[in-house]
């Protein structure tokens, strides 16, 4: 079987070759092209392509075995080019090019030129093409990891996964905590964004319900630690904090100033906090305390 | 479909868990595998086996990205236990093994054994698996290498080419070159095995014909370098040098010490040469000479 897979890519560069005319299309993941007439010289006014094209999460190696081409200043006489996503290399050295070209996408395209004459006899070139798999995990798309915790990379892609205690977000990249339905009902407390002062987890929508006795007044101390990802023009648009009690929405608070202490008058009082898919923040902590009010003061 | 491929195996576990009994086998290219519960804690009394097989021609690269498990003297309460080939390597230990394990072969089998006790509430395991390419060119076995010339690797397998000039042998791994049907009809020349004095192809077999005028005698004059595969015990099993002529055959001539000069009282002598598919030796060489002879001598 080894040697059928061997033949069949050449087959099917030929049979190309009739029906296409001047460019050869190599899609299996891996094979062999060489100039006409291989290994006897090769004719003259050629002008051919050989289009190679693999399977997308794939790189293409090209190894070059044999390169025995007419020498010219330039390459003006005979040439291989190489052409590898708008990059191309020329070479019409007569001896192999010894390491191996890497294409930087899932395409790569070779050109054969000759000339006229025919004065020597050049054996021309035999050249082998692999697909190698990206390891996506290992390149990062701008300043951004590919993956907010864990990067698994298989033959033909990758995937994400969380720690312990997180959950994958639908966008399969980031990983969010489970931070709805907490209701804090003692008359103290602390509440913080997850992991304080640890970076907060991304792409997540918390709630905390602070409900105490009817009656009682909620006073809100904001830690001076404070740390929300912000915009030097906008206001609050990735990630923010923001505090509704009593039919009253305070925020979005963001940046690095911290809100200080919020006064609510109010008995219920609902945090929410909300973290877009990127950045790497502190976050926030505050800390509650309840007051007594007068009797009936609250129903005014 | 990331997120569909990531659960796939998932299910197929849970699957075939409910079918089998205590061996999930996992045959995808890449997968997940957890403790029951995950990422809640693991129950008592498990003794779970999971069996990876990916395709033929690809290792297995197994990560813990979670470990959480009740540890115990020389792992006697709870462990995890991979098995590579015969080679076992037993983990309690409460942290995540950091390095990936890597499989020899395209098997790997993971035991997850727990006792009865359940007064720690342990969050077991969570392991990532993906088949990953070998690159045989790289490996040799036993002394020989893989391909007599240039090794292919290609994702799942491999392919064995020549350099110019050869032609790869129906073995598809060594090289051989034509040197069948050459005849020489000079009164005087050289002739060698191919390559002298560099190391002569493999699996090849030739047959140079020295054809002069009837009536004169060849002579071979052995040159002193000869070097072609011997074996101490048996008489030229692998490689070997014949002279045929008036049907007589001398030879079979291997080992390091040349035959020195031949008289072959013929006009047609043919120097048969074979080598087997492993070794590097230099050869040989011989200069041939004619002498006149008595008209009507030869009829004698």
């Amino acid at each position: 079987t080894v040697c059928y897979l061997f033949v069949l890519p050449v087959l099917l560069a030929l049979l190309s070759l009739a029906v296409e005319g001047h460019v050869i299309t190599l899609s299996s993941m891996y094979g062999s092209l060489e100039s006409p007439n291989f290994p006897e010289p090769y004719p003259r006014d050629l002008d051919l392509v050989w289009d190679i094209r693999v399977q997308a999460g794939f790189r293409i190696r090209l190894d070059f075995s044999h390169f025995h081409l007419e020498p010219s200043y330039l390459c003006e006489y005979d040439y291989v080019k190489v052409l590898r996503q708008g990059r191309g290399s020329t070479s019409s050295s007569t001896s192999s090019s010894s390491s191996p070209l890497l294409s930087p996408s899932s395409s790569l395209s070779i050109t054969f030129r000759t000339d006229y004459s025919d004065e020597d006899r050049y054996t021309g070139f035999r050249a082998h093409y692999t697909a190698q798999d990206v390891d996506e995990c290992l390149e990062r798309s701008d300043e951004e990891l590919l993956c907010d915790h864990f990067c698994h990379n298989f033959i033909g892609g990758f995937y994400c996964s969380c720690r312990h205690g997180y959950k994958l977000h639908p966008d399969n990249r980031t990983c969010t905590v489970h931070c709805k339905d907490v209701v804090f009902r003692e008359s103290s407390g602390i509440i913080s964004s997850p992991e304080f002062p640890g970076s907060y987890p991304k792409s997540s929508d918390c709630q905390y319900q602070i409900q105490v006795q009817t009656g009682f007044r909620v006073r809100l101390e904001f830690d001076a630690v404070f740390d929300v990802e912000d915009h030097p023009e906008a206001t609050c648009p990735y990630d923010y904090v923001k505090v509704v009690s009593g039919g009253r929405e305070l925020g979005p608070f963001c940046g690095s100033v911290a809100p200080g202490s919020i006064e609510t008058e109010s008995s219920s009082v609902m945090i929410l906090f909300h973290s877009d898919n990127s950045g790497e923040n502190q976050g926030w902590s505050l800390n509650y305390t309840t007051t007594g009010t007068k009797p009936g003061l609250d129903q005014v």
